[in-house]
């Protein structure tokens, strides 16, 4: 018998019938002696609904009142659910974010938690009570409403999981788990048994949207063995574990590819202390995120600096630097959008050398030229024209062996 | 400067655009110098969606969820007016019913409130904010969250107003004010200035539909005047007042009708003590509120006896009787939906007699056949054939001078 928190995305709820379903899915679990406490998202759309209506009032609704809007989404999906499980004469009964004791800073709109108080989730567990919890919302210490940010569902989920030391937290969604590159473009893309912590937040901050960023940082934290599978099959799917639980240890688990990036370069920057940070301060001020900065010494004191922001921040970001420039005295600034970025990811390279070069080699022989390049320990990440994307994916893909047989 | 409660129903709160005339009217009376507490009913027709969403899972959905469901209702209208003062630079802040602590008992669906800790509205208030409460909501000793009935909000709202001892409850809704009749089938009926909280717990009750009648209840124990007003007109509406507090002392203040009536009549019931248990105890076990019982003694020991149930209880009802009427030997049982209630209203009757005997006369005088009546102090009513409710009406209405001039 096991502890086992489920988790449903917004499309696993969204409309009666599919929550009838994560109900017989909750039944499942529980009737094989299970402990079991769902967290639930809003229905697919209700979000986004939520947010226009508040468009409506002003740009920038007020963020506290914001919050309460929002948390009506996750508790109409959980009344519903612990009405259908009761419904069906199994014990249920539902909590708002305030009832399970979700405690959060002050942060409207994308709150930490910072605690959580078990006892009335323990106390219904110990009365065999399926326990549902209203995703994405606590509140903090002075009773006020807060959201987690977009995905704050997943955090929920392996927050929760982590205060109840649960056995396992099962993230169910639409995808059936996580994939070695996007099978939408990599047709031998194949589905991993495992990954670690590790992989998965690079894998998910650059572009293989499953699980939010932070509810890894959280599994990964409190040790806790996070399931991503599918809620329309039974197949099991991608297990996310610590890189020490015995997992096979690929060199390279994963190829992805995020096309949402820009690139900003100046010319002949007058190479002085504090130039940088007249570059990039005004850049941040306006909330925009740099990626990847490189810069390339010219002779003369005089250096070329090429940073990427996402495509969403080009314009902005092109501005400010334009009157940047002419304040510091760089002889041009110039920007372009169609660029992307395709990576390798794999716990394996720590004790591979040569995956980099590989990388580099596998691109150059298919004529596609790299133009910025990072790395990390388990990760490396190559900017290259738009156009080569998806190809660069496949010939990566097939590269470090992880194609399909 | 005054303390103002101001709750708006769901046909003023039906889309941003009215909400948006709300926050007007709110802003109005703040810019005044005075306090302003809001309490909101759901957008029109929310509640019954949510309510066919909770059909659609069970006929009898789980109590508790529900009410977890049907709150989401208030919380979003509240959350948009909290917004959308915010947005007008005017400080505001929305309180869910356990945020504003309004704390009630465990009845689920149809909840009473027990207490109101007013701590926290008096807070905000004292920091001259506007405080924007979600009615019909409340929660119990143990957080669960709770409703308060149909029309609950107008419970909240006087029920905060007296926990606040505010200076008046201002209840905004579709109509301008009580009248001494329905305007729709009597175009001379006029708009009160004042009614007392007698006559209108006798209104509420027979049908005309404005104010909750527990909420009336409330504002007579606590001694709240409560104005009735419309939200989309500047005029005033109606007082709801102590009798004493100088209003026009009308002999009749209101002539009401109700067709939402049937009757059943049991013929020759043995005369026996514990037959009128036996009669009435599976009728209120079924859940059916009796109205009014009349008995006529007939010679040789067997009585007559009639009484009235809400049309919608009917067939039950009789149902029920032709079972009893032969475990007790009665002789024969029929009953008759095509009957109205229509009843005289007014504190003044106290003081003055042939109230009954001037309507018995001007029903008589147009031939109307008096089926059943009923009195109290400041109420007579007599049960009709319905296809004479309307004529009734207007006689009586004429009859005891309130038509317009």
């Amino acid at each position: 018998m096991s502890l086992i928190v489920q988790k449903f995305g917004g499309t696993s709820v969204a409309d009666l019938e599919r929550i009838r379903n994560v109900a017989k899915r909750v039944i499942k679990t529980y009737d094989q002696g299970n402990d079991v406490v769902v967290i639930l998202s809003a229905m697919a759309g209700i979000t986004d609904n939520l947010l226009g209506m508040a468009q409506g009032v002003s740009e920038t609704p007020d963020k506290r009142e914001l919050d309460v809007l929002l948390a009506t989404g996750e508790q109409t999906t959980s009344a519903l659910l612990a009405m259908i499980l009761k419904s069906m004469d199994y014990p249920a009964q539902s909590l708002l974010g305030h009832q399970a004791e979700v405690v959060t800073d002050h942060c409207f709109g994308n709150a930490r938690i910072v605690d959580i108080r078990t006892d009335r989730i323990n106390e219904l567990i110990g009365n065999r009570n399926i326990v549902v919890i209203a995703g994405f919302q606590g509140c903090d210490p002075q009773g006020n409403i807060t959201t987690l940010g977009r995905g704050g569902s997943d955090t929920s989920a392996v927050a929760i999981a982590a205060a109840l030391k649960a056995d396992v937290c099962e993230i169910y969604t639409d995808v059936d788990g996580i994939y070695t590159a996007d099978p939408n473009i990599c047709d031998k893309a194949r589905k991993l048994n495992a990954i670690s912590y590790d992989e998965m937040l690079n894998m998910a901050s650059l572009g293989a949207k499953v699980l939010q960023i932070r509810s890894v940082g959280f599994a990964k934290k409190y040790n806790i063995p996070v399931h991503v599978r599918s809620s329309f099959s039974e197949e099991e799917g991608t297990m996310v574990v610590n890189e020490d639980s015995g997992m096979e240890r690929l060199v390279v688990s994963g190829v992805t590819h995020d096309k949402n990036q820009a690139r900003i370069t100046l010319k002949k920057v007058p190479d002085q202390p504090g130039v940088a940070a007249k570059i990039f301060t005004p850049i941040a001020d306006s909330g925009t995120v740099v990626d990847m900065i490189i810069q390339n010494t010219r002779a003369g004191g005089q250096t070329d600096l090429t940073f990427t922001v996402p495509r969403a921040s080009f314009q902005t970001a092109l501005a400010i630097e334009k009157r940047i420039a002419k304040e510091i005295g760089a002889e041009d600034v110039f920007g372009d959008e169609s660029i992307a970025k395709v990576s390798v990811i794999g716990v394996g390279m720590k004790d591979h050398s040569g995956v980099a070069s590989k990388m580099f080699a596998t691109l150059a022989a298919e004529n596609i030229n790299i133009i910025l390049i990072s790395t990390s320990e388990i990760r490396i990440s190559c900017i290259i024209e738009e156009k080569y994307t998806e190809l660069a994916v496949r010939v990566l893909h097939t590269a470090f062996g992880l194609d399909t047989e």
